[in-house]
């Protein structure tokens, strides 16, 4: 696109438009350069700007890289505090006796399915995460997707998703069999062998962990294809059993209690 | 939060990042005024340079809105060309004959769940819709989830998602019996009594469209519900049977011919 001279504004506008839509992405300075006809030098200017902009009000990390490879990118990021409030926030919109539903299980489907706040949720699991190096986000359908893919939207990674039993369209699949941690019934997960290469590391993100026989079962999965899990993120985690059938995870929430009769709902923040 | 004086392109730059992030939400002046310690005016400045430059770079739309609830949002469609451009080039992806599935289907899992790609898909889903009035994106387990998300996200509207088989988690569901289009077999579909009300007007969104036998059965099952589908958007349709079993829908691609025996794949844009 060929341009006219473009203003300070013009540039400092749609260079942010340009990382806040594609997140975790590497842009150099060559094609913003190409694209506002400009010396590298304006736009290290306009990027040092953007920078502290984004320091000043708390919008995400702005992050310049160096080297051949570099250029500048945003991470979508939420501070400790930002991601407690946001917590608090949404237990008080799940703290509601009409989300409890019989057999004791709670109503979440219009939070995990609203645009909005799995973008969120996956903003909260992604910062903890951010550091980490890894391939792929992995989940399990079908609760776990909208928050992996959010998840995986912010980290700017693949999402894998297991299925709960083998589909045509999946083409060759590993299927095995696991005993679910807090009901032990047996289940099934099956994966398209081709959905993840030999040495990857994975994060495995899904909405609820009771036991954590269902991560423990990816864990086990995720050896099939000789990949490794190197995290794993939910968003609500019970208290109890205490004991999870994995030793490290992250959870935004964690259930207290749950009682039909009482008719009573109790999540809390974790942070 | 108390700010020092705040420089236009600082003005700028954050309006244009927080409208970004939060595609369809209408931000008064009044919110950007509190920010940042100015006057409306200033700001209604700041808003022409961002529509201005929105167009020249061609990054979606910045609408006002006049009144009382008025102010200013994001939408993020494509333009015509934008769409095709992206069509032709997600058809290179698919037309690999190594997507070729035993069974003659195609390997779609990584495009699908690509955040990346899937944004694009509901960017450009979402755009034969912007204008419509309706009040939720409705798609069907599993694979439509990660394609209807991004169009909910892109129209700032909640999922909803029907399920194949009903789930504890649901509470009471209406389930419903269908025969699928193509291969006449009976499936079934289930949805929580609480996720629609009644005289809701939604949107289905699904991956794949052969003889239309699904998008059939939510508008039926949407009926139950006392709500009407007031459009359907598919991603890929297939040529033959050029007669659906519902009237009118959107498609991005055509599935013009897979074939299993002589390693041919073959899929177009629409447009």
């Amino acid at each position: 696109m060929k341009v006219n001279r473009v203003h300070k504004n013009e540039r400092i506008g749609t260079i942010i438009k340009v990382l806040t839509e594609n997140p975790q992405k590497i842009y150099t300075l060559n094609q913003f350069g190409d694209m506002f006809q400009c010396a590298k030098s304006t736009l290290s200017e306009d990027i040092d700007i953007i920078k502290s902009l984004f320091e000043r009000f708390e919008l995400g990390e702005i992050e310049t890289v160096a080297g051949a490879a570099g250029g500048v990118l945003y991470k979508p990021v939420m501070a400790k505090e930002q991601i407690k409030d946001f917590c608090i926030e949404l237990c008080g919109n799940i703290n509601q006796t009409d989300r409890i539903i019989p057999g004791g299980y709670i109503y979440l489907n219009d939070i995990l399915y609203s645009p909005d706040v799995s973008y969120n949720i996956g903003r909260a699991l992604g910062s903890f995460f951010q550091n980490q190096t890894f391939d792929y986000i992995v989940t399990i359908e079908t609760k776990g997707i909208p928050i992996g893919l959010m998840t995986a939207r912010v980290l700017n990674k693949p999402l894998v998703v297991i299925r709960k039993e083998g589909k045509l369209t999946d083409g060759t699949a590993i299927h095995m069999n696991y005993l679910s941690g807090s009901s032990k019934r047996i289940q099934t997960m099956s994966l398209a062998k081709r959905a993840i290469p030999k040495g990857s590391k994975v994060i495995f993100i899904d909405d609820f962990m009771k036991a954590g026989g269902t991560a423990r079962g990816v864990i086990d999965l995720m050896k099939e294809f000789e990949a490794e899990v190197v995290g794993v993120g939910v968003l609500m985690a019970t208290k109890e059993p205490e004991e999870k059938l994995i030793e490290e995870y992250v959870n935004l929430l964690i259930l207290e209690k749950v009682d039909e009769e009482k008719k009573e709902v109790f999540v809390q923040s974790y942070l």
